[in-house]
């Protein structure tokens, strides 16, 4: 316990030292974390396709192995760089702070973080973002708010994806949303289905909010 | 990395230890593993509802909080164990062997472990199991074998669930199972739907026969 303690405390100042690095150029940083296959890749390509004429975006990728994620970002349209983590089972502020030097998103731009496919490990390490999202598909249950409740409490906001299979599926998204807002009554919740589209506006909306909030903190800081 | 496999290397010893106990029991041992909501507990409970009636059946459970699963093995007819992990990522041998005291499964049984939802960590982490599954849900899309190498090459089966789904995904399930392949070639594959039914009597063949393989570990022992 005495170890994690002292690795969590490294990880806080380099994700700090990320997190004042990011503000002062006004870029807002968002990270998404989620089971392996809830969406996350699928939710990023079609916030590029709405959003990237409109803003700078780029992705980091977290995955124990592959190229993939990011090949997809780039026939998205966006810049994107990949992290491998091996064995490992999150992304950290070191990684990041890495991937930043290497990628270097434009002044004012959206930056991207598409976490390690894991609803437990990734809860724990701040990166240096300015939010973090959770998405949970409607495939995985109701009661996975319950059963893995530190994520969902890290959380700004839940995006709740894949509605559109709800016609086939015996759940109650109302009962799951309910359980995650038990975990976390400050949880913004956004229901979506990032294959064909439904939410993606109020997601977006969101997002453009965050960029906006991100360019006051540069402004504020010069 | 040194404290890591330190970490590994204690764990290793006190699987080997339950896997000594456990074979001089003739106790068929299945550590099951999979993303949360991938469907372990469905599969657990369809597998109970076939095979309760001729073969004695305890099951442990790993969460990070709430009883609920125990208690949704219970509603099936078996015996169980609910270890909750906190902010713990997945099962351990020590975890496991305490579990094993209280919960004194029968000689000749079948024990039926519930990994934490989680496609890293637990492949690290041997029980003192006979054999591993990772269990995948067609939802999660076809590249996870290949993103998520580590569990895919660690595990003896791969359950495939949820393929009463496959209508209304665009999913091709046999390229999921060739990249299962790739990256495992000895991995034994089962097409399931855990809530329909489809598949099940095969999975629960070769759940009988690893009753029986521990039969004749426990006659070999004596």
């Amino acid at each position: 316990v005495a170890i994690e303690a002292g690795i969590l405390e490294k990880n806080d100042r380099i994700a700090a030292r990320n997190r004042a690095l990011l503000w002062a150029k006004g870029i807002a940083t968002i990270n998404l974390m989620s089971s392996p296959g809830a969406g996350k890749t699928a939710l990023l390509e079609k916030t590029a396709r709405v959003m990237g004429p409109e803003i700078e975006i780029a992705v980091i990728e977290g995955d124990q192995e592959t190229e993939r994620d990011a090949e997809r970002m780039r026939a998205a349209g966006v810049r994107a760089l990949q992290i491998n983590t091996g064995a490992g089972c999150h992304l950290d502020a070191a990684m990041v702070g890495r991937a930043l030097g290497t990628l270097e998103p434009r002044d004012g731009s959206l930056l991207l973080v598409e976490n390690v496919g894991n609803l437990v490990c990734p809860a724990l390490f701040d990166l240096g973002e300015q939010a973090k999202v959770v998405i949970a598909s409607v495939t995985e249950g109701e009661d996975k708010p319950l059963k893995y409740p530190h994520i969902f409490r890290a959380a700004d906001v839940l995006v709740l994806n894949k509605i559109d299979l709800l016609p086939h599926l015996e759940l109650d998204a109302d009962r799951l949303v309910g359980h995650a807002e038990r975990v976390n009554p400050q949880l913004r919740v956004f229901r979506v289905s990032a294959t064909r589209g439904d939410g993606i506006d109020a997601w977006c909306e969101w997002l453009r909010a965050q960029v906006e909030r991100a360019a006051g903190k540069s402004t504020a800081h010069t």
